[in-house]
């Protein structure tokens, strides 16, 4: 077999055999095929695509090229979550816990945040003591004992996705759907859950920035999963707007801890519990959605969802009193008013910008590789559709490089529209996409 | 500007703009763009191909990438011949003489045989003593004083080019039409004639298979050319059997030289006198085709075209009187004699399959850098239209390496069809294209 041939059978549209998928990834992963042939093979996809048998093919050649997760030694039900990024979204640090709360297991590896995104290990790790790099016994151990428990991405996870994503960002070829979709879901099959449940971002804050978008990467991924034999779904929710008040790792654990103890924004309270009541049907906790959303709603109500994130955070290595402390969390010296520059209703929040306006205050990554400020970012204090008076407070950016006021005030008021007229509410979850097909709410 | 927004651009199907060209090229150049990246890119131009415009910029900043002859020193109207190749094309060796002999200056580049197809500069260099690398002062004085003279192509002549193919080569990126026609053009450019005439291969023996394909290349190049301020034009000729009888470096140049004493065979008489004819019309040697094709035809009746020959190999260091006395010539110890395998019309004569039987010979290179038996060859006695009686000869193997005759005579036989009926003559010369468009014959 010749990684030439197979890079012009794809520029033909013909559709790769499982042994040519293995024999490209296989010189992936093994750095037998020079990345120049690598690369004109990505983008002969990027153009012809790959049918829905090859992607599956291809992602589970990718999820096997490294260290496959055994976690066959945790005896619940493993469920797993996998955002695709958005600025503010804390949501694994209140779903994990609610869905442990309710007798599901949640064994999750999490990525690093990266551009104007967020990670959930970042947040985790502002928490005082909290190791996200653990051995496999401790990890496998924590889950049994406690029933969830959150760690980096292992590096050994899909190399073969590791090297050709490299690759995709340098070359332009990483806006193709069965490459994101097989990148996604090849970590995911890796990472060894039972269940997958995907929240596919929609809107300026996201990759993807229509709902149609959305919905066919969430279609594709889904196919992938239940193709590999997991049971997959994924809703497509809003990445329009920041995802409740908070974008910054110290001030999301905060909103998340509140969130826990029936003090969080409507908006991220509403997804964390659609997304734990979709994990919990998934996990076979209740018999309809109607009866997990039940279930996930006590898990709050009671307390306790906030007491397992406590016990996850004690089992890391943290200080869970820091999660009702808050002093105990770090916090960025310096505070500024960002003053709104007109009265009128909040028209947008160009989401990526205000993710952006965070990372220049120091709580994300330009590059990967970047030192964070756990306590650096910012906190909203409107979202589109309410009132401001013009030098009324719209955020309070939060840092300990004071320099970077400037420059961060300057792109987050870019990154907002004031005007006359109410705007039109939008809709938190567009749609539902599972093996069944797509819901549209 | 970034190559990664160029690779996004061309993706996207827009053209590049003059500077970005300039940048990619200048990056390909000093190796400052990663493979990888131009890897990507060329696979896009595969897929969204290049506006004329943009062929016509990219052709030129290829060929600007290097040297640039300089022939201003020659006063003489410089006319330039380029065939896409083929088997037995041994053109340049006739067209260039009778082309001088009439008053038209030839300072060509010629390159060297690569796979079935053989080269100019392989088939001179099997004359005794002659050289194909000169000083530039040399080649032009040459010129100067005999009208005529072919050396190897530099190494420094679009070195864009060089590697740009080097990595079409292994990403399967060869077959896309813009990228042809630039590459061949940069080097014709490059070369610093001011006329170019193109002779575009069609058949079994080609790059391009269909008089089709041939025409829409031959368009891209005559494009490229005029755009460039060069008198360009394209004849599409037939490569659907070899030209004429011999195939292998010796055995071309005896043929070469019987053609222009008169004893040729038609096809290529033929061929030779059309191309001289446009090249001479090119170079406003005469006012009509017809009074060309008289000049031309005077050449070769007078011996003025032979003399021509003889004094361009005596000027290169070669002994002429190999051009008469052929025993001077290196020939091959062994010869076999290939039967027909029944009786009949040859129907067809798979023209690569030929020529790969004349590489096995020795005649040319499987691979850059291989060694040539400038005595092998083939000299084929029957060509499709003519009867041919069982056992009787089809076709004479020449090599110094008999080990080679049971695989070269198997592959030739293998390209060879016999059948009843005689099949219809073929056109010798489909069609011309210039500055006023396509004409067909």
């Amino acid at each position: 077999m010749r990684m030439y041939d197979l890079i012009l059978k794809k520029r033909r549209g013909s559709a790769l055999s499982t042994g040519e998928i293995a024999y490209l990834i296989g010189g992936v992963t093994d750095g037998s095929i020079p990345d120049p042939q690598i690369s004109a093979f990505l983008m002969a996809v990027c153009f012809q695509g790959m049918t829905p048998e090859e992607t599956v093919e291809f992602t589970l050649a990718m999820a096997r090229s490294g260290e496959m997760a055994d976690l066959s030694a945790i005896k619940a039900v493993k469920v797993d979550k996998h955002s695709t990024g958005g600025v503010g979204d804390k949501t694994t640090l209140a779903v994990a816990p609610i869905v442990a709360a309710c007798g599901a297991a949640v064994a999750k590896m999490s990525g690093k945040g990266l551009g104007h995104t967020g990670g959930t290990v970042d947040k985790l790790a502002s928490i005082p003591g909290f190791k996200t790099e653990l051995l496999r016994e401790d990890f496998i151990r924590i889950v049994n004992e406690t029933g969830l428990c959150v760690v980096g991405q292992s590096g050994a996870l899909a190399p073969a996705d590791k090297k050709l994503y490299a690759l995709r960002d340098v070359t332009g070829t990483v806006d193709s759907l069965p490459l994101i979709a097989s990148s996604i879901m090849s970590k995911k099959l890796a990472a060894g859950a039972d269940c997958i449940l995907l929240d596919v971002k929609t809107g300026s804050g996201a990759f993807m920035k229509t709902a149609e978008e959305s919905v066919e990467l969430a279609k594709a991924m889904v196919a992938i999963g239940e193709g590999a034999g997991k049971k997959t779904a994924a809703l497509i929710t809003d990445m329009d707007r920041p995802l409740g008040f908070a974008v910054g790792n110290a001030l999301e654990v905060m909103e998340a801890a509140e969130t826990l103890k029936g003090n969080g924004p409507g908006d991220f309270y509403e997804l964390c519990i659609t997304l734990s009541a979709h994990m919990l049907l998934q996990a076979g906790k209740g018999t309809s959605y109607g009866e997990c959303r039940n279930l996930a709603e006590n898990a709050v109500a009671s307390g306790a969802a906030f007491h397992k994130l406590c016990d996850m955070v004690t089992a890391q290595g943290g200080d869970a009193s820091s999660l009702s402390d808050y002093a105990k969390l770090p916090r960025a010296a310096g505070v500024r008013q960002v003053p709104a520059p007109a009265s009128g209703y909040v028209q947008a929040m160009d989401t990526a910008g205000w993710g952006t306006a965070s990372v220049v205050l120091g709580a994300g990554r330009a590059k990967a590789g970047d030192a964070i400020d756990y306590g650096a970012g910012i906190m909203l204090r409107k979202k589109p559709g309410d009132y401001v008076n013009a030098g009324e407070t719209v955020a309070e950016l939060y840092t300990n490089d004071e320099k970077a006021f400037p420059d961060a005030e300057r792109i987050a008021l870019r990154a907002l529209t004031v005007g006359a007229g109410k705007p039109a509410e939008k809709p938190l979850i567009y749609a539902k996409v599972d093996a069944d097909g797509v819901e549209y709410f």
